[in-house]
């Protein structure tokens, strides 16, 4: 991460997210997870990454409850906790974002259920079913906010935000 | 990013998604977008984030089609274009995940839409409704594969995968 920022201090769940699953390399070890990679060696072969950056970020999924690490000290076996398996609509969306506008419609991987049939493309919705995209989503203070971030949305009032007693 | 890898020549568009989007700052950034901050004093005071790596992180993602710079030189205005705001699925899929994991279902900010009801929790589903977790999603290469991704889902045959032919 640039800098020595901590983003877990962040009164954000978004950043707190980004200070728990680290950095890119630690989103594209999931991906092999959820492949099914549990190996050091497999790990690093498929992604072709230094052994040094692979057991930095294996560490620190390990330790922020992402991954297990089971099997013994030499050849340990890693596996996605509840926690890690709750990443993959995350994934999912960067990848499907990826598809669309990186990789021109041609899906170097295609995703579906174990019936074979195609994934749907993730879309936002409220709870009566409207979509929800960036025209009208908004925000508002929540429960864990801050008094900053109540400041925040209080003083910028900027488009997009709601009134927390409105 | 780690190293000096370039991770939109993977053949993967998560991969290339975290390519396009560049770093955990980027996506503070976006964040910053989606609530209308347009200036780059705006965006500096609220994220309490480095000049230099504000301009450069800017630069990135006016240069990769997610933001537009228009407005004069000296004080130009950002706003996300539709390759931009489509990335706002999986930033709320991550800040779902933050909100349940890392905020202790407490959230620091809310999200609904402009008629005041809460969004719903991003949930996966095939083309029948099915719902998919990492318990039955399964991976098979896409038309965009190359010939190293056709061979490593036929030959690693990890769980959670399909044969391309089957």
């Amino acid at each position: 991460m640039p800098g020595k920022t901590d983003f877990s201090d962040f009164n954000c769940s978004l950043a707190r997210a980004l200070g728990a699953v680290g950095d890119w390399w630690t989103l594209l070890i999931l991906r092999q997870a959820f492949f099914g990679t549990r190996r050091f060696s497999d790990f690093q072969r498929s992604l072709g990454i230094a052994r040094n950056i692979l057991a930095t970020r294996l560490d620190a999924l390990t330790r922020n409850g992402v991954l297990t690490r089971d099997g013994t000290t030499r050849r340990p076996l890693y596996a996605l906790t509840a926690k890690g398996e709750e990443l993959l609509p995350a994934m999912v969306a960067l990848m499907q974002w990826g598809d669309k506008w990186e990789s021109g419609n041609n899906p170097p991987v295609l995703l579906g259920d174990d019936g074979g049939r195609p994934l749907q493309k993730i879309a936002l919705s409220s709870q009566d079913g409207t979509p929800v995209t960036a025209a009208n989503i908004r925000f508002a203070p929540g429960p864990g906010a801050n008094a900053a971030t109540r400041q925040y949305f209080k003083a910028a009032r900027p488009k997009g935000t709601t009134s927390s007693t409105g």
